[in-house]
């Protein structure tokens, strides 16, 4: 017995977003109602704008509603010429949140995938090559996942400056920091051997 | 370094739903952009929509968007002139998936909490007792909370429920099914002892 068709189709809404089951759904639903009509406004808002009008920067296609985005126009990210290849927008967040990198990004949107016919131009690589040809990049350096698909990728693209003759880079794979060597896992062990360097 | 206003719009928008933090509030933008805009759309349609349009049923103060609720208007839910009283919608929905209760329903939407400036006419006793003294009620069945302000809701009510000379019952308390006894907190268990029933 419904007492509110609204109600029940802002429920259903609710589970478009990830991690939301009906249970998440009803709650969130009767929180806005009782407690935050004003934020749930908000919300309608900034989802209606966000959706329509984010679209991909024309330069790196990382989100943005702009043509280019903030991290691309601003001229003190090109100075060192460096640019970070990366599968998803969220790794440019995860990127900046380090403080460590200052160069400009390449988002491809997902990684090579020929079983799904995702090849070369469907992540964006002809605008790739479009700019290793014209702009003056020093290194590229290749961040994609370490699964297989994203090792694969990076070495596609790896070898794609290497014809453009502009220098290619693999972020490194180890331990991660803070772990205890027993509880990691054989094949990051092995890469963090292999990848071994010298102390100075 | 920011990539795009709107999308941090977004992030700040979701964080007002509960439960959800910056990293949760995070991937749902990006899953919504990357993966799911029409839901993203529909979702901002019906947000606003149960925002704005969305107010309390005359009868029972559930939430509904007409004057009278779907449960309050159908003829065959008053047929037997019973009466719930729950502290939340939310409570409705638990027990009309019941399937166990077709009576119709009172929404406190609170409990009683002298403390806190919460009085009878804050959780709408005014309109229940105008509908005890005006309508043909045979039982109100109190399903408030099983907390000490519950309770206490739940007595005051009945003794209202006395005054008009309508039979008031309140729901079982005990040993939840499906659980073991041995994992019952002890006022449950004195609950269900004090509570008990002779076999048929």
């Amino acid at each position: 017995m419904r007492t509110s068709q609204l109600l029940e189709q802002l429920m259903e809404g609710l589970r478009c977003l990830p991690g939301v089951g009906p249970k998440s759904a009803q709650r969130m639903a009767f929180h806005l109602l009782q407690r935050n009509r004003q934020g749930g406004v908000q919300l309608a808002e900034a989802l209606s704008a966000a959706m329509t009008e984010i679209g991909h920067c024309s330069q790196c296609r990382t989100f943005t509603e702009e043509d280019v985005c903030g991290i691309c126009t601003n001229p003190r990210r090109s100075e060192n010429g460096l640019v970070c290849v990366v599968e998803s927008p969220a790794d440019i967040a995860a990127i900046e949140a380090t403080g460590q990198y200052s160069g400009r990004y390449f988002v491809l949107m997902g990684h090579l995938s020929p079983l799904d016919g995702i090849g070369p131009s469907d992540i964006g690589l002809d605008l790739l090559e479009q700019r290793l040809k014209t702009e003056q990049i020093s290194e590229v350096i290749l961040a994609t996942n370490p699964t297989v698909e994203g090792e694969a990728t990076a070495h596609y693209i790896g070898e794609l400056c290497r014809e453009y003759e502009v220098e290619a880079s693999r972020i490194a794979h180890g331990v991660p920091m803070g772990g205890e060597l027993e509880l990691v896992d054989g094949t990051t062990l092995s890469h963090s051997i292999v990848g071994r360097h010298k102390l100075a």
